[in-house]
């Protein structure tokens, strides 16, 4: 029902930027990827001259109950210290935010309370999951033109792999990677809490809301939220890695136009991130090796991202720069 | 001769780097290529830390006399109309330098006399290439501290693919592509002006500045110069694409450690440039499917370095943050 409207990408638009491409001093396609870009952008916002006058980071940080289970290298309590790092500058996110001129926002999702142990319950319950993918929608007011959701929640990368698991199949192993770097033993307790849960929910898990609710976190469901804001409202979406994948990857199998409006910003080496891009037909715009979360692949994302729009505003045409075209 | 004093990279500097990484408010190694770039910039800079304060795209212009053999989709005559371009900020170059504050010169190379039709001659006399590579080294004058080498020259991915076959083995077809956007005859003109001149001058292409002179152009000398000087000044460089490797591919021939100051800024889908950046042991920041040249892949490139440094000098650490550290 959520999905029943969603507004279709603007094919004036694309068509509009194409003819003006046709025009700018260079040869046809010879900025590859960036000319695309500048499609994509005003095929969402519908307009023929696309703007990125308020790209945002969201960043949505939550606590997890399965990190009882010995899945992290760092402890809970890293959580909430990061977000006061957010909040006072010093987080990689704010270096490449300012850099490039990107708005941040950090959002707290109840992290005194963590979800539940998922090896031993649902991590929420339904109601707590429809709230927090409600909250979600907040991450467009204010006139965002670009949005790319972040995270930040030690355990999530546990959570992600989850729900890949349960929406591409397992065992847990084929998608779950060192997080923030776990040691051998940590890697197994991981797949082992993910194997766990498989086996406790596996009877529901054929519903991608219901995997959200039993397997994922409150930043997963808020990010949902976000993007499907972003799909209804005409704001293009760059996702960011592993864990921003797994909100993208739940949306997908509810249906893949709700996830059409993104553009994946890099390519993660954690766990199968480049096999969930692949199976939403996403092409990352990186591929640094970062794994970091807290938007900071799609944060470096945006930056090609203005760039690219900026050549197409910018750049003389053949005509204005008394340049001759092709096979004159 | 040139070579024989190559400074070294600073080990000092890369050690400085790595202590002051393992403190910053991340997991180990989270942030990927971002953490090498800053290392590369510190070994090659030679201090603890490295600075972009001066960085400069310099694009070098020359005119090619196989034009003549009708390889090219564009007039020779857009060379010099392109500088014009280039002057008043038309560009993409000009919108790419300006998103992120990269100086940007241009050196017009004798446009007015094109280099010789190597498929009759060499290219140049061994005076005329000697001097081009020697203008080379103005580029890093005023105290640059990262450079991009880049070139306009209707004709030059003749001249790169010559190049490449000459250096790596032919024929010509696998080292062509379509250039600025050849149709399959002109396509198999190109192959076939670079298979001529290789039987042409076979017996001289031993010796990589003899491939140069022959198979060159003067954009290509003066990027050799360019970097060269780079390299002799601690200044690191990024390298362009498809025609800019053809100048580190000739100094990489002549001794590897002539080009150990370079990162690869993006690969081309031009040709064979996967394969040469390969040879030289290069990976490309970027893969974004750009073929313009003007430096303008470097210059995208150089985005990626500054935000690199950004994190690296401005992040907080463990203790500053109040951030537990791992497995505490």
């Amino acid at each position: 029902m959520l999905f029943a409207n969603l507004p279709a990408p603007s094919e004036e638009a694309v068509a509009a930027v194409r003819a003006r491409d046709a025009q700018l001093t260079k040869p046809p396609g010879a900025l590859g990827r960036l000319e695309e870009i500048v499609e994509w952008l005003a095929a969402w916002q519908g307009v023929a001259e696309p703007a990125i006058a308020r790209p945002l980071v969201a960043v949505y940080a939550g606590n997890h109950g399965v990190v009882a289970q010995g899945v992290s290298a760092f402890p809970a309590s890293v959580t909430v210290q990061m977000v006061q790092n957010f909040m006072s500058g010093g987080a990689a996110i704010n270096q490449i935010c300012k850099a490039h001129d990107i708005g941040l926002k950090v959002y707290e999702l109840a992290l005194e309370r963590p979800t539940q142990d998922f090896t031993l319950a649902p991590a929420m319950d339904e109601r707590e999951a429809a709230a927090t993918f409600a909250y979600g929608f907040e991450a467009i007011e204010g006139g965002v033109d670009l949005l790319a959701p972040g995270e930040m929640g030690i355990g999530n990368t546990t959570s992600a792999a989850a729900i890949y698991a349960a929406l591409y199949g397992g065992p847990a192993s084929r998608w779950t990677g060192r997080g923030t770097g776990v040691d051998e033993e940590g890697l197994a307790r991981k797949n082992a809490a993910i194997d766990a849960a498989l086996a406790l929910h596996g009877p529901h898990l054929s519903d991608p809301l219901e995997i959200l609710r039993r397997l994922g976190g409150r930043e997963i469901a808020a990010m949902m939220g976000a993007i499907t804001a972003a799909r209804l409202n005409n704001v293009p979406v760059v996702l960011d890695g592993y864990v921003v994948c797994a909100a993208a990857a739940l949306l997908h199998a509810m249906t893949p136009d709700a996830v059409a409006h993104c553009v994946a910003g890099h390519v993660s080496p954690e766990g199968g991130h480049r096999e969930v891009l692949a199976r939403m037909g996403k092409k990352p715009l990186l591929d640094l090796g970062m794994r970091l979360g807290e938007g900071s692949g799609a944060g470096l994302a945006i930056a090609i991202v203005k760039t690219a729009l900026a050549c197409h505003r910018d750049m003389a045409t053949f005509e204005s720069a008394g340049v001759s075209g092709k096979d004159a």
